[in-house]
């Protein structure tokens, strides 16, 4: 392919930038065009910047394009979940039992604007704000805009267009309402929603609560969650369901009403959130939906990528580290030189739409797993055994989240199916009281367990396959 | 609620016409509205109607309006699946060891007929054809028609909207365009698609081949099937990736091909079929879809019901089985007498999605069975294992197969949860050689083998049910 080859892209959230940052590099000629203003020149209040996770996925992308340190000083470490329970007492699970593998909580509108400082630093990287999508003519390689201000439309080609225009994109959306060709696609919404609320910094800016966790407040059908911000703020999220239980977002209309749930559900979260009353009632209430579709692009002419191609729920931290790893698995295959666009882009759906699938189902299986399984004890004794086996033999295990959030080297699938089939042996082995877990401190029973785990595991794995090769 | 409400009906296809019946039965007004002009009074060229399976689940439907032995003289029995190797060898499956399960082959068009014609019989009931609704306004309960002959727009009302018309529902995109709520919904298309051809009777009007069969020449990636009608013919179906592999939908654009492939994969389908030719340019490939969404209703105002609510992939022969199983159920819902719509819609979904979500799975498990596993030998022995086993113990053992189609005392998915982990413990016990299936005559040795399956079976079962709740 020719380098000078011009590029339109659809968006300039954390995808769409990072994809004209790596294109700019690689010398092609980009053309941004975003719905929104420009975050970097817009009054954003402090303090309530949404955060989010950034783990090595996403890590290997800021790598890749050099920004790994500008990132980092963005980045506040979480080495594990803080469970409070009703009564307040908390207990910390650390993510793995590897003391250099933790997550981070990071601000979504630092981490752009970084992308974009960088993007535009290239002379053939252009980037257009308050220009809206309205739809993509993927025949004729077209995208069809309006100016935000000024009303007036227009038209805009490319030899190739990439929407990273999330999960409402207007790309997809032409697939779907073009009928041109099959196209696969789902929408599928959680019974839940939800909505942020703040735990403000102290008066001093000190964090009111301990700073380098996620803290997770799990009560079977809903939960609340919060993760630090930089200026001594949490950013705090309650997901619970719209229509169920004796307290949900219907029911939940006056300020006593939402006061009461507090005091009895989550009352240390209370004492810290003087504000609760008003963000719950000035913050909107959001729904939490998966999109998958296929193909993701239409001959050489059009691509979705990132949550365009696979909007997920927020529970495993991976939207935007699956977005970024996007971009990494696209410059992979940019650097195999295919004959073309259509061939490049087969090429990297065919790669990539399996771990994003997987992904997708192992956000959902997360949901259940913060706001339930964390106050399990059976789930509690899995997990102080997994640590046990990753601080214990540190190149033999690796638990599910570990898996799926620092072996990066690995796809969302293989961690998936690896990880799914450990969750089970393990489990099943505590329920069926096959592993005595009260002498973990024993390196020797340790290994027999570890042994006893991995051969449960691969039978496990060899058994499901068996089933689904032949069945 | 009162029982002279009125109802209109959206399709008068198989599941509306059913519906139509059943509720005039129950004395309520319906009003059927069908797009197609009537197919009583339409010229329909003998020997090539399409034909379905028809199987115990649809049966007591069949019950409940006093049509078993009307609809029982409208049927071929199929005893099993008749595989054809390449070579031309046959080889009989039987789909159950017991004498009285076997499914039937049923002409589309004389059972709607019968359908149409019961529901007529009720004052209370009118169908009116040649009027395609365009749209529903579901929060005024008011569906918009057009009339196919006299292009007249109109709007008729009701106290309830049940749409039963398939796949392409109007209803069903009017929720998904609406936005007024949360619809969870998906569409997802097979690589394969599939082109209706035709084995025509003798001379005489006899059956070319075995007539108390399904016909499979499985070929791994692609098959051939064949059910046979009434008049002696049979309806044959080509099953075939669009564009994957040496022969494909899209490559077979010459008679020179099409007869290349048919000689090279299926030369004893070919030596019945000298009209191979024109019935393959002559027929549409259609497309193999599911669709799957949630709610069903909107409050009590509208339903969607049957292939509209849940189109699913013909491989399990239970898509009209599974539409005329929802009229039953929702039937047992109008006995309990509910205090409205809203209530009746609400429990129908709950009792019944379960059940639709898993025959869709069913039968996409199934696509790959017919054309791959049929020819595997451990399928084949595992085949063999079952057919010995429901023989010899009818009482203790169905397979998957037979909990689907005939055990319509349980719900799919029941069936789809319990056949799985049969065929996982049978299969893996098969590819360990932990079965010995040399002597299935000696009832002893064969009773230890039902015992061991049976074991195995509820240790999956017990094992998927500690990592679902826990992990």
């Amino acid at each position: 392919m020719k380098k000078q080859q011009n590029i339109l892209i659809i968006g300039a959230g954390l995808c769409g930038s990072l994809l004209a940052l790596r294109l700019g590099q690689r010398g092609y000629n980009v053309a941004v065009y975003e719905m929104r203003p420009d975050l970097r020149k817009t009054d954003i209040s402090a303090g309530r910047s949404i955060n989010l996770a950034f783990s090595d996925r996403g890590n290997k992308a800021m790598k890749l394009v050099g920004l790994e340190a500008q990132v980092n000083a963005l980045c506040i470490p979480m080495n594990g979940r803080m469970i409070h329970d009703k009564e307040g007492h908390t207990f910390l699970s650390n993510y793995s039992g590897r003391d250099q593998e933790y997550i981070n909580s990071i601000s979504r509108g630092g981490l752009n604007a970084l992308l974009l400082d960088e993007a535009e630093k290239h002379a053939n990287v252009t980037i257009h704000f308050n220009k809206k999508c309205k739809s993509v003519d993927f025949e004729k390689t077209t995208a069809f805009f309006q100016d935000y201000t000024t009303k007036e439309e227009f038209i805009e080609d490319a030899d190739c267009i990439i929407a990273t225009d999330g999960a409402g994109s207007a790309l997809r959306k032409s697939y779907y309402l073009g009928k041109k060709f099959l196209f696969s696609f789902s929408q599928n919404y959680l019974t839940h929603g939800y909505k942020e609320l703040s735990i403000l910094p102290t008066e001093t800016g000190d964090y009111k609560a301990y700073k380098n966790a996620l803290h997770i407040w799990p009560r079977g059908d809903f939960m609340v969650i919060a993760l630090p911000n930089l200026d001594g703020s949490f950013t705090v999220t309650l997901f619970l369901s719209y229509d169920e239980g004796a307290y949900n977002f219907n029911n939940l209309t006056t300020p006593e009403m939402v006061t009461e749930f507090f005091e009895k559900e989550f009352p240390d979260a209370l004492a810290l959130m003087p504000n609760l009353v008003a963000d719950f009632f000035e913050n909107p209430t959001a729904p939490l939906g998966t999109v998958k579709c296929s193909p993701w692009h239409y001959k050489g002419n059009t691509l979705l990528m990132g949550d365009s191609a696979h909007a997920i729920v927020p529970f495993y931290g991976q939207g935007m580290n699956a977005s970024f790893e996007d971009v990494v698995e696209f410059d992979a295959v940019l650097d195999q030189q295919l004959e073309d666009w259509e061939a490049t882009f087969t090429a990297y759906e065919k790669t990539r739409k399996k771990d994003t699938d997987a992904i997708a189902d192992l956000a959902i299986d997360n949901f259940h797993e913060m706001k339930a399984h964390t106050a399990n004890p059976i789930f509690q004794e899995k997990r102080k055994l997994e640590m046990a086996f990753e601080k214990a033999f540190p190149k033999d295990y690796s638990s599910k989240y570990s898996l799926v959030t620092f072996n990066e080297h690995i796809g969302y699938r293989e961690a998936m199916l690896r990880g799914r089939a450990q969750d089970k042996a393990i489990l099943n082995m505590l329920a069926d009281h096959e592993i005595d877990t009260t002498h973990l401190d024993d390196k020797t029973h340790l290994k027999a367990l570890l042994d006893k785990v991995k051969t449960a595991t691969n039978n496990i794995l060899d058994d499901d396959n068996v089933a689904k090769t032949i069945g």
